[in-house]
């Protein structure tokens, strides 16, 4: 397997001054190829330690992505630092000069001099050079020996389109022997060591690997193979994919989604249901999350965030006795929530969620304890939830707001199975 | 000057599976302490090679920042890497291990004898344990002979509240001369370059150091002076603060302050006002913000997220022929939403919020487009509201709130420069 590591340059960027996103870009476009990255490095604007980098990457590796240092001030080096590293030459390009100056003559602007720098690019044999669509600034690839330098310019915009038109299919034909396949498996209510456990063979499997990872609140399973067609990588993955299935069972929401909000809408449209919501502790952080979807309007219908004892029973009908008897946080009180929202919406799935986000307990009940009530069809029923203790406002809100849509998923799976 | 290098560590960076925000964040924190960052590094769950760039770091650097790798599975190395190369020994800490336990214990689960390792910490002179107040792995600084590496948890929760709480009073304390303090002028309603420019000659300024910084949606400027005491550097950076405020003027809405929402919920309690809120295209998001701020119900009374049409006209009682003639994107139904909202919950301020969050137009309506309607004593007003073009639904529903949030803002202010 070909390996490669990723150079971003930019004193800017050391700085903190911008969020790098060009390094996952190329990481997913690398790993798509079937291209290992072993290493991802940032340096500055400094010749001298971007040429070690670039010696070093090259030593260990087959190949090298640089982004950024292509400009036309005097502090970019990237070009000259590769050329130097791989023994090429710069030599201005006539034709790619007119580019620029057209470039900015459509802006109606003359060529700023210093701009003429960027014309210059590597030449001979194993020099590859690529037309920046975007900007004025080209890119390239340049081969010797086995080994390959290529350098793209830093906007995301400009890099993104020059590795899709030339990068991409450059590198294909050098070094995809085949393909890398992945899929997701994302699982909540269980924890990362707990759902490592149950599938603690498989974590040594080697094609398709299997690794595992947490998210806020969740936990996923990659399942990840290499194979000579995306065909057989799936071959490879579906005996291993199956036996995770039975191993977790329903503690798996999903494979390959981006997250409960976007399961839970695409059952509700496949089943073409309703929900509606009435918040008092995650405060609209439910609605947000679900309406985070394109297209959620489909399946919702509406969402009370009743934050104060008032509007518990102004708008949602929750009996004055039941929050002197109970509190506001109560089994009691949320089930009158969901059911004052359905008859308020009608939606067929109705959710409540009343607790304390933190930080610091509410009396005698501690943050991070929530009531979760559903009102269906079927009536209502509620639960009691809690998150890690002493976990931040944020989180505790986060992780409810996740139990609540998993109750969705439940509810309608459940239906669909009785409607089978 | 010290310098310092960032290394992430997990293979999930180097496949692309997560975007890498901590070394942003920590290269940030660095700059402000007045730590030069040469180089940021990237690799996967693999001994050798961490071990190998932990030591390259240490030759050239004072100090090594890492993240991610603590978590209880075999392939989390981090730690391991870092005690060998210092020449440390891990022990098993019974404290930390009865913490972990009790967090597994209070979500009514056993701790899985894998999370045991996470209680394996650094030992003996030169050795400091950071807690983890997030989550169950704690971290770590190891020094000897002058050199230091600092271990933290990868998820960006976990590392910057260890980082706020233990690293960053660590750091100031080893590694800054005298101290170093900062001030963050937070502007909204000017982008990033606009409000550099107003300020550009104050950029060139050595100390206080005056630092722009991009933030969705918003921009702020960073002001950090170091000095030998919190008096001098206070004295030092207040002509420069009064500087900005006179060229920013109200396009700053605080200093110091964590967010919009927080600066409200302030300006709300002190003027001893309550909010309420009906959104549609940000369905929660505003609601959400707002209540993020502990303490938010002192001020706010309800959000009614009046997604369908149905609900527009069934809750907030808008009128069937606004919808029909000017359709639920227009200012005439965000003034009759800001209106409802402000009859059922008698708020002071009452703000609604209706447009389209994308992605796609809606008819002849960009995505980005939106209707502000606050509703107080002095009647009713709307705005029409414009993200950048071609913005991401997350990003035109972020700012768009923010902008109602800013609006409430300015309300108040008006307010009481009335009652003055």
């Amino acid at each position: 397997m070909y390996s490669c590591e990723i150079i971003s340059v930019g004193t800017e960027l050391l700085l903190g001054d911008i969020l790098d996103t060009n390094q996952r870009y190329l990481s997913q476009e690398a790993a798509a190829l079937g291209i290992a990255v072993l290493k991802r490095t940032t340096v500055g604007d400094n010749i001298e330690r971007l040429s070690r980098e670039i010696n070093s990457a090259l030593k260990n590796n087959d190949l090298v992505l640089l982004t950024g240092g292509l400009g036309p001030t005097a502090d970019d080096i990237t070009k000259e630092a590769c050329c130097a590293c791989m023994g090429f030459e710069l030599k201005r390009d006539e034709k790619i000069l007119r580019k620029i100056e057209d470039y900015f003559k459509n802006k109606g602007v003359v060529m700023p001099p210093t701009n003429a720098k960027q014309a210059d690019v590597p030449f001979g044999e194993g020099a590859n050079v690529f037309d920046n669509t975007c900007g004025t600034a080209p890119g390239a690839a340049i081969e010797k020996d086995g080994k390959c330098v290529v350098f793209m310019p830093g906007p995301p915009r400009e890099m993104q389109a020059m590795f899709e038109k030339s990068v991409r299919p450059f590198l294909i034909k050098k070094y995809s022997d085949g393909v890398i396949l992945s899929h997701s498996v994302r699982t909540v209510g269980i924890g990362e060591s707990a759902m490592a456990e149950r599938v603690a063979d498989l974590l040594d499997s080697k094609n398709p690997t299997v690794a595992p990872y947490a998210k806020e609140g969740e936990a996923l399973l990659r399942v990840t193979a290499r194979a000579e067609s995306r065909e057989d990588a799936e071959r490879l993955m579906a005996p291993v994919l199956n036996e995770i299935f039975k191993r977790l069972g329903d503690k798996i929401y999903d494979v390959d989604s981006s997250g409960l909000q976007e399961t839970v809408v695409k059952l509700l449209k496949q089943k073409n249901l309703k929900v509606a919501f009435a918040e008092s502790c995650t405060a609209g952080y439910l609605s947000k999350r679900l309406t985070d979807v394109p297209g959620a309007s489909e399946v919702f219908e509406c969402g009370i965030v009743s934050y104060s004892n008032r509007i518990k029973m102004k708008v949602l009908g929750v009996k004055k006795e039941t929050l002197e008897r109970y509190g506001a946080v109560s089994a009691q009180c949320a089930g009158e929530m969901a059911a004052g929202v359905r008859r308020i919406s009608g939606a067929d799935i109705c959710v409540s969620v009343t607790g304390v986000a933190g930080p610091g307990n509410d009396g005698d009940i501690p943050s991070g304890v929530s009531y979760i009530g559903v009102c269906t069809d079927d009536g209502v029923f509620t639960e009691r939830f809690e998150t890690k203790k002493d976990s931040a406002r944020e989180y505790n809100r986060y992780v409810t707001s996740s139990r609540a849509l998993d109750l969705i998923r439940k509810q309608i799976c459940k239906n669909s199975s009785n409607s089978v």
